[in-house]
């Protein structure tokens, strides 16, 4: 680690594992900020890594994830959940002593079991999770801004040195983003309701609206400006991704589900039986949120999210 | 009605009832579009009144219903979908000869059966749904490009007249619109699984994430980001106007949210067993169906929707 946040330099050295949407927004971030001395990239897909280069996403393109990590003080892991395990095992070797290592896996509580085992002594583990993507995946997805204003949490183990912590945080405050703390366990919880069941639901509903016979897909194609459109972006999430977001956060994830679940049976009992006053005084507790979350400036308030200007 | 569709005047004198996000945008786009001599408008608020006087949305601004409607060509009924039966009553007995009665309601087979008893004869009803919206309301919210390369699908009666039918079909295409026609039982089906069960589930999932304990709702509020945001811009919709929706087309709504809700139930197995390779494939068909929607223009693919320019 280099200067104290603040004074600019935050790490000399940034290895980027997975040069995918977030990956490649990391090392477009870092480049923009400031923050970093040299980036090296190393990802497991030789067309991703030949595309890293022409992009100008690194000023080093490694060919092997132990070479990557070599010499760096800082790793941050961005490839899919379900796959920070092995990588975290085959790079363990190579890195340096005092490095802080990182990732920005989607679930945190599988991710620090995975990852501890490996842990070589003096190097420290700060996961951390930017709540910031698009439906796009790829090294071509990825833009400096994707950070900026909004939150990024960390889920610091004990062990944990404190160095490691602040460095970890200055790195993301660079990015433009807010950091915030938490347990892995509560931030999975957390997720749950407002990431992972969303998914769910939304993958559902396009995969229901597929499969009807007495509506056919391109009317439900044509006439989704109605609300399924909203749906539609979040169900075009990667595959990969998302199935790693599942298996490995099962519990929360059911959690949430049921408690959804048994809403929505009061909900179709409402509609079932034609409670118009259950229906409004529902609907209008929810447009409160939308309110507080414009005022929080997670989003904008404009029409259609700006979609006429796009 | 006065000259035929293309040759630009549609019809003489346009009546607006309810200026709302929508009769508001009807109003704006019909003076755009120069498809209407003029445009009187009437609402039953007194506020709302003064308001469209103020942003200058009609010619003339009526006091009362059946003032409104006098010797227009056109009287377009732009009021929830609960109040457009007493609307109709209301207005029935001063609709001009000849003239062309139409609406925007959500729902389409409740509305034919809510105003067909009241249609005096030698007055055409052209049942209507512009596609459009947002999550906003009242005569502010109106906007003349809503209607622009959406769809707004006709549900003529086989008692409407052919010249009726094509001179609301003029309308909408003068406002930017793609006119297609189907029945009005066919309608709701279609909207009840593209806009009416999207809503449904939008309002259920907010409505869950504000009653839970383990986490709070300014976490919720923080990190939207993650894919719940776009479900509390669905749930912010209007309450009165949904409320109208679910009590006005139950059948198909119930229908629909019956094979979400068997859909839903398969997929909770594949998270709760480990169904790694079912998730990934449900997930690689849902993005297949966006791109669709991208491919037929009723979406742009720019990342997050050009949030980041809005
Ligand atoms: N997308 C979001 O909205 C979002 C938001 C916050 C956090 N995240 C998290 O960010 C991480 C990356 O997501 P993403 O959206 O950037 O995915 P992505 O665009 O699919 O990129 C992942 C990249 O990692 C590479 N990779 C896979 N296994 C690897 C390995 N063993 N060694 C080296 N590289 C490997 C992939 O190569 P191949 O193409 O060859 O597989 C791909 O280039 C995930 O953990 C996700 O949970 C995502
Ligand atoms: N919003 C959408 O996304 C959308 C899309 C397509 C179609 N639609 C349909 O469009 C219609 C209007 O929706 P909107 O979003 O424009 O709603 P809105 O913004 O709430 O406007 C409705 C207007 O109608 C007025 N009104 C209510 N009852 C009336 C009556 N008996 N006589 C005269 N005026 C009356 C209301 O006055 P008060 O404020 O005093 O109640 C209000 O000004 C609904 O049928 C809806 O299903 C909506």
């Amino acid at each position: 680690m280099a200067d104290a946040p603040g004074s600019g330099r935050v790490f000399e050295r940034l290895c980027v594992v997975g040069l995918g949407l977030i990956g490649a927004s990391v090392a477009l971030a870092a480049r923009r900020g400031g923050g970093v001395g040299t980036i090296v990239a190393y990802d497991a897909s030789a067309a991703v890594r030949a595309r890293v280069v022409e992009l100008g996403l690194a000023d080093i393109v490694a060919d092997t994830a132990a070479e990557a990590v070599a010499g760096c003080d800082h790793v941050v892991l961005c490839v899919p959940v379900g796959a920070i395990g092995a990588v975290a095992a085959e790079i363990a070797p190579h890195l340096a002593p005092g490095a802080v290592l990182s990732d920005v896996g989607s679930v945190k509580g599988a991710v620090v079991e995975a990852v501890t085992p490996h842990l070589p002594a003096g190097v420290a583990f700060v996961p951390a999770h930017p709540v910031a993507g698009t439906e796009f995946s790829g090294p071509d997805a990825g833009f400096a801004a994707l950070f900026e204003n909004r939150w990024c949490i960390l889920t610091p183990c004990e062990a944990s040195p404190e160095a490691a912590v602040a460095g970890v945080r200055a790195l993301w405050e660079g990015f433009g983003a807010r950091v915030d703390t938490m347990s892995p366990a509560h931030h999975d919880l957390v997720l749950a309701i407002t990431s992972h069941v969303p998914h769910l639901i939304a993958y559902n509903i396009v995969g229901t609206a597929a499969h009807l016979e007495t509506v056919t897909n391109s009317e439900v194609i044509k006439f989704s400006a109605g609300g399924f459109r909203d749906f539609t972006r979040i169900a075009a999430s990667d595959p990969t991704m998302w199935r790693d977001v599942f298996l490995n956060n099962r519990e929360a994830v059911l959690e949430m589900l049921g408690r959804f679940l048994e809403d929505l049976s009061a909900l179709q009992r409402m509609v079932r039986f034609g409670d118009g006053d259950g229906l409004f005084e529902l609907f209008t507790k929810t447009r409160a949120i939308r309110t507080s979350i414009v005022a929080v400036g997670q989003e904008t308030a404009a029409a259609d999210f700006g979609r006429r200007d796009a």
